[in-house]
């Protein structure tokens, strides 16, 4: 059942394609929704909005189908939210007999940003192929254009580059036909009595809504992948969410193990056309992840048969980690983007995945309790000794704050996952904590991602009214700046931040930033 | 049968729905022959060369496929002539799966100059969505797409805008639908000894080939309209060559017929998509034209009963003519472009006009003779009284030249079309033939379209070495630059000459260019 390939310069990659028959049986049906615009908007300049621009209407509804556009005019459709799917127009023409092709160029933005900077000037370093335009070429009219690739925006920007002196443009009709895999009607109810932990839990909820397709996608605008990372997430609030959505999780899982490097490693992300393909890309996180996803979905679903499959391709994980632990038993630093914990250029990431290891280690354990008793005692070794190591070596008395890599940088990430590890006892913990507030380190926790586990590290320590205050501190942040769906990045202190290189390119839907329902419905916050 | 319509302001027009049937049912199949590259090339600027550009091969057709192409980088693919149809293209990444869409701009050109010269840099007047290119995003690879626009080209400029740093593209295929309603293997020979004019056939072939789609086309670059005046050309050159196209001429006619102004003048061309359209360009030559058309056809078919259809739009046309002419029995000139002659600013189209009316008389009464013999006298008394009158008022004895306007121009065109409408006998066309050479009048000929005509004034008079040496310097001229089709607009003088503000535009393969083959052939030179 299993095949060698090759499918780059050096990367031996493993098929299961019983697994992958399985994740291919799973495939979920997509929703369809028909959203039509709910207006027209221009933007203006305004230093206090996010990348600072302003929406200010420009048009009722019925104004999109009377404007008639000339060559250098352009207008911008309201779609009312952030949507994600296939997009109609029509236009018809007005004037004399089109005596030439309308070329016309339509722009798809997810932020007032992407409506108002030019494309032209971006400067990021990942490809600019990801800023969603079109150029169309019209040669017969009235036309209805269903477009082909699947877009994800809250704006339409329709800006007519050429007709000919004889004609102009009109639009009859443009509307979205916005999918998922996601079911709202199976939506589970929402107990809280906060409204702005309400008003998270509803964009939580339509940013999970937005990235489950036919996999749980990171960002439906850019990368549309399935990261392991993003996965695990995305899982969590599922469950919480999404009644039945559990199986799309269980699709996901078998579609890691289906395609590994040659040696088992999980991928950390996959590709999902033309056929289901690991990067290569391997990260020590995500990779153990594979253990905490697998973890969780037996825990809801009670699936041990999906476990009898998939827990060789677990335990391989925690195995292939092993190798990259030191003579002193700590986890080796790496120069190169070896374990992803946060997107911080300045971040070391050796205490972090130090506490990651350990992290996962618990819910390896609590597996093999389940499957495979006699690895208990082994791993339970291997976590006491990586958490003995993590007090020994990287716990700084004087600083009192763990330390990270050669430089013994202390950063709030490393601290977050030594907690969530729960290395030391709960006192040690809750002073580590204080320590946080009072002293925070330098290195501060940059996205949604690295604050869903600080805000898990403070329910894990009793902390519920900071969790709550950071969750709508944080969250509530990009509420209060329009967030339609909650973003990949968000820095209160620079708004343009990008890892990118450019703001937009970021993804203002993303996976990994849906986690307030979780905690939300999980603790009845 | 006749409804009327409102198309635009003001413009009421008229539809034989009968007459359009009968169009319909003559629609022709069209043939496809699938055309692969020859090489790749390079353009290399040379000023000897048409436009400044010279081709240099680059590659042969292998190294198409061989070719890994980064962000920033192109290659122009050769396909060896002139083609129109539908484009196919397959891509592959080399490198790792690819992370992000590939964007990879297309552009297709007729000649070196749309290949060499920046689109983006366009300043003519027409619109600028001629232009042909294709800005496309591959979203999955590998990829085989099928362009759904028909574009017309000898070359394909592919150049990557931007992939990831983490793969590049190659491309597998690349070939094109070759379309035409012409059939080459019904290509009647060719009896020619002469190499040059052997050569300026084929070229008129594969002109009139390529133009030969639904309709007669213009130019299946820009416009790719039915223009009556082109038509009548194509049409004479099509009953020379390829045999059983007479069908395809009688559709146009019964599309011209088939749609009128409401006073039954027939439009200058017809659009015929989303429907048969005409266009609300009325030319006072054009509409003539549809008599001449009619007559060349029914001379060629002697088919009587489409002639009985059509004898009364043809006869509509002489009386909407006649509206024209002054109290002097001369045509009145007008300032607006009201008769096309020639593409020339400068040019007064009085005089040519006079003899067009003229020569289009000869037709209808060669056709009245064949349909309506009560109708005979009356328009031999109406040609007869403009042919006086032009010598009248026309003719200036001091210059010997024929005068246009009230500025009384002197235009090369004036005098061929009087000598074409045979006003004066015999010697006195002789004579201002001989007058034209030695004392060329300084606004000049600029089209094919006018050229043929010159070639039909000297074979006419009889003139045909003088015939044979104008077709050998005009067409052959072409031949020498490179050109695989007949272009719409040359001037030996201006190579670079546009009507419409940019040689980028023009188009390369016309219609109206590939009369030679129709001398040639008729008069077996």
């Amino acid at each position: 059942m299993t095949q060698m390939m090759q499918h780059c310069a050096g990367l031996k990659t493993k098929r299961n394609e019983a697994f992958l028959a399985i994740a291919e049986s799973l495939r979920p049906d997509l929703y369809c929704e028909i959203r039509h615009p709910v207006g027209l908007i221009e933007t203006v300049a305004d230093a206090q909005e996010l990348h600072g621009w302003k929406a200010v209407q420009a048009g009722e509804k019925e104004d999109i189908y009377q404007q008639v556009i000339k060559p250098g005019e352009e207008f911008i459709v309201d779609l009312g939210t952030h949507c994600v799917g296939y997009i109609t127009l029509s236009f018809e023409s007005v004037g004399s007999p089109p005596d030439a092709p309308a070329h016309v160029q339509l722009i798809f933005g997810e932020t007032l940003a992407e409506m108002a900077e030019p494309f032209s000037e971006y400067q990021g370093w990942l490809s600019s192929s990801w800023l969603q335009q079109e150029d169309i070429y019209i040669d017969v009219l009235p036309a209805t254009l269903s477009l082909s690739r699947r877009y994800c925006c809250r704006y339409v920007k329709v800006r007519v580059i050429s007709t000919s002196p004889k004609f102009n443009l009109r639009l009859r009709d443009i509307h979205i036909q916005h999918v998922s895999s996601a079911d709202m009607t199976s939506l589970l109810p929402l107990m809280t009595q906060d409204s702005l932990l309400k008003r998270i839990d509803d964009v939580s909820v339509l940013t999970l809504h937005n990235c489950m397709q036919d996999v749980f996608e990171d960002g439906p605008k850019r990368d549309r992948r399935l990261w392991l990372g993003d996965l695990r997430l995305q899982a969590q609030v599922a469950y919480y969410t999404f009644e039945g959505s559990a199986d799309l999780v269980k699709r996901c899982l078998y579609l890691f193990a289906g395609v590994t490097r040659e040696d088992g490693l999980v991928s950390a992300n996959l590709f999902m056309k033309p056929d289901v393909i690991p990067d290569d890309t391997f990260l020590f996180d995500y990779s153990l992840f594979f253990v905490s996803t697998l973890h969780d979905y037996v825990q809801v679903t009670q699936d041990l048969s999906t476990l009898a499959d998939l827990w060789p391709t677990a335990y391989r994980q925690i195995e292939l980690a092993l190798e990259h632990v030191d003579d002193r038993g700590i986890i080796q630093d790496q120069d190169y983007w070896w374990s992803f914990v946060d997107w911080h250029d300045a971040l070391n990431k050796q205490a972090s995945s130090q506490g990651i290891f350990i992290y996962v280690l618990s819910h390896a354990i609590n597996l093999a309790r389940l499957i495979d008793r006699e690895k208990i005692i082994f791993l339970e070794k291997v976590q006491d000794e990586l958490k003995a190591n993590a007090l020994k070596i990287l716990w700084d008395e004087e600083k009192k704050f763990f330390i990270s890599g050669k430089e013994k940088q202390i950063s709030f990430a490393s601290q977050v996952w030594l907690i969530l590890s729960e290395v030391g006892d709960k006192e040690f913990r809750k002073k580590l904590i204080e320590r946080l507030y009072n002293y925070p380190p330098e290195i501060k926790l940059r996205t949604p991602y690295m604050m869903h586990h600080f805000i898990d590290a403070l329910m894990q320590e009793g902390e519920v009214e900071r969790a709550i205050m950071e969750i709508k501190r944080y969250w509530g942040g990009m509420i209060k700046l329009g967030a339609d769906t909650f973003w990949e990045l968000f820095d209160p202190d620079n708004l343009n931040h990008s890892p990118y290189g450019s703001k937009i390119i970021n993804s203002y839907c993303h996976a990994w930033s849906c986690t307030p329902a979780y905690f939300i419905r999980k603790y009845s916050l």
